[in-house]
């Protein structure tokens, strides 16, 4: 359809790119096709009982409120159990350090908006979220890839990165999307110092961090960079922003998420939301809060956490068995993801076709990497499936491997 | 807090202001103040008990899927819902044409996203939609300001403005925000000629359109641009992009949305929405549509005509028995707000102090003025209070302007 609008995008819309993840997901609908693509939760595990009581009590009680417009930074019960909850995890802020965001999505794009000017560098992981990517490329981000190894990102990738001038870094420490992999202690110590010493703040971005299935939970970059000489919890110094979300711990279909900040950085993420949405679904907020308070979300991941981990070994056990002996993969120690990495002569792009002919689906690795590379490798989502699915899907994705490496 | 993001921040935060409505929200939050400054609708119309079955419906039957991750064009049932709308109030469109948003407010910003470079000129009708001016000043969006009269943006003022070669122009036709005003008829066939002749597309917001009180329903710029050729209804031509919201309608605490707007455009949108925050809530939509589906939405419409309508008579009454004889205000045949022009030495933004020592809060006009002016006029909401307390408030805020002229 032509229209006067065709010749009127604003120059940013080159640089935004449709996510190839959520198109994929649109190919890879039909039921027959075991999609290992997405980054979806176990919809079985959503804890629906819960959520039609906290609706019905809700609305019930407060559906004037519920229903009505809402302050933009957020409903602050909600943001006073995030207080809470982030104090359990060895930190100490307050209110004023908390907004609710529109999934975790939005905070990336607000700080985007806030922070980045057209050219400016950031150092991301390479491989890194690519919903990262796509909201900042929007602003004319530019990034600095920071090699990872088995142990996260690599103190000496990240010292050379800094000398690029980057305006933060963006780290993912917890069961990395989409690698799997989890930033070691001394690393997150050593990269918290080295940031500080370069005086360039971080965003570290923890949708994951409670979903751990095995192994001691690791202080987060925020906590590390806490001001142990306050008395008691680590207080907070500002120059790691946290980002986290009710997504994987409740449910994504709420979006819900938020972000830790200084309160000079929330005053200005509260004007870029209300131009952005104004505020976040009240209701939404208002049932999540219930949904979650009290001790229910505890018990909610201590459940996730057993079947998560239980899908993570019915896959590796299923690749072991039906990859080719040269194929590796890593062993995440939480989360959804694991990350699959072919001989250096298979494109994953390429074999994606070959995959969904076979009914089984994935995400190739290379549109992690920000500027190239990771052409052999892919990303496997085991939280979605089911495990006879996981299973089934596997020996299909097995066979097509076998036969691209008969060639 | 002095940290390291504080000489980091992107140059277009400097054109990034707060909401001078959402800030003065919280000013008159306490209950003894009267505040008709909000753009609130009235809390104790909002449909509970059918959000209350609907919310238990749809997490009965659907459970899994309402708190799933969804696509980001929005739930089809729902787009196939506005697709039935647009078609009553004359225009044929299908769901390749309607993207989901969180608030109309998303919208916006979305719009200024995809189409506006720094510098680029919109003409707005001066004054305009505050949410609007946030949303694209951040983009570095300015203004050529077209003068409205009491039948809404002038032709001859739109002429001149189109001179500018303003990238698109963005008209509120229906009670509008600000004023309350309603562009007539002939007005309309004109501006969409203007625009046609100029080339210059045109984003119309409609959040109120179906708030009439009186009067006869006039058609919305995108039906009048329809190419009439086609069989029955007309087409859509996609020169004029549609906005509007189930905020007014349902409640502004789902934040939902829709666009109107060729399939090019929506593509686009849906890129900048999926970097934005992903997709709109899941549980959300699908609550809203069935609340809305079967004749519910007009019955409750016409329950909220019937109210806003009193309100707005005993609004007016009040004025006409309280306020000084120099004052002058619009008098709305639909929506939430009307509008009152001071004498000119009166300052609306000085007064409002005065105003809130007496327990009265209104929005003062200058802000909505994109280029200057106003400083003589403000902004009342008669959709959320009661009428004894807008009676009570009115007489309030009679005093002051009394005193005040008496100076």
């Amino acid at each position: 359809m032509q229209t006067l609008w065709d010749e009127r995008y604003a120059q940013r819309t080159q640089r935004m790119t449709s996510s190839v993840i959520r198109e994929l997901l649109k190919l890879t609908e039909k039921p027959d096709v075991i999609s290992f693509g997405g980054g979806m939760p176990a919809p079985e595990l959503f804890p629906v009982p819960q959520f039609l009581d906290a609706s019905r009590e809700v609305l019930e009680e407060s559906g004037a409120q519920a229903l009505q417009y809402g302050p933009t930074e957020g409903y602050r019960p909600l943001r006073e159990l995030i207080v809470r909850h982030t104090a359990r995890y060895g930190l100490n802020v307050s209110t004023d350090n908390v907004m609710i965001t529109s999934g975790s999505q939005q905070a990336l794009d607000l700080l985007g908006k806030i922070f980045i000017n057209v050219g400016d560098h950031i150092a991301v992981e390479a491989p890194t979220y690519l919903g990262a990517l796509q909201a900042w490329s929007a602003y004319g981000a530019e990034y600095v890839p920071v090699p990872t190894d088995g142990e996260g990102i690599t103190v000496g990738g990240l010292e050379d990165a800094l000398r690029a001038g980057p305006k933060f870094i963006y780290v993912l420490p917890n069961f990395q999307n989409p690698t799997g992999v989890t930033l070691a202690l001394e690393r997150r110590r050593r990269i918290v110092a080295l940031a500080d010493r370069h005086g360039v703040p971080i965003i570290e971005d923890d949708p994951y961090g409670q979903l751990r299935f095995e192994g001691e939970h690791q202080p987060a970059l925020v906590t590390l960079d806490g001001d142990g000489r306050a008395a008691g919890q680590p207080a907070y110094r500002g120059n790691v922003i946290y980002l986290s979300t009710f997504s994987k711990l409740l449910a994504p279909g709420i979006r819900l998420g938020w972000v830790v900040a200084p309160p000079e950085v929330i005053a200005k993420l509260v004007q870029a939301k209300q131009g952005a949405d104004l505020h976040t679904s009240t209701l939404n907020q208002m049932v999540a809060h219930r949904v979650a308070r009290g001790g229910f979300l505890d018990e909610h991941v201590r459940r996730l956490r057993r079947v998560y981990r239980e899908r993570r070994d019915v896959m590796t056990a299923a690749m072991q068995e039906h990859f080719p002996a040269d194929v590796r993969w890593t062993h995440p120690a939480g989360g959804l993801f694991l990350w699959v990495t072919l001989p250096g002569r298979l494109d994953a792009t390429e074999l994606l076709h070959r995959a969904v002919e076979q009914k089984v689906a994935y995400v190739p690795g290379a549109p992690f990497f920000p500027c190239g590379g990771g052409s052999h490798t892919l990303r496997l989502n085991f939280s979605n499936a089911q495990p006879e699915r996981i299973r089934e899907g596997i020996e299909r994705l097995g066979r097509v491997l076998r036969l691209a490496l008969a060639e």
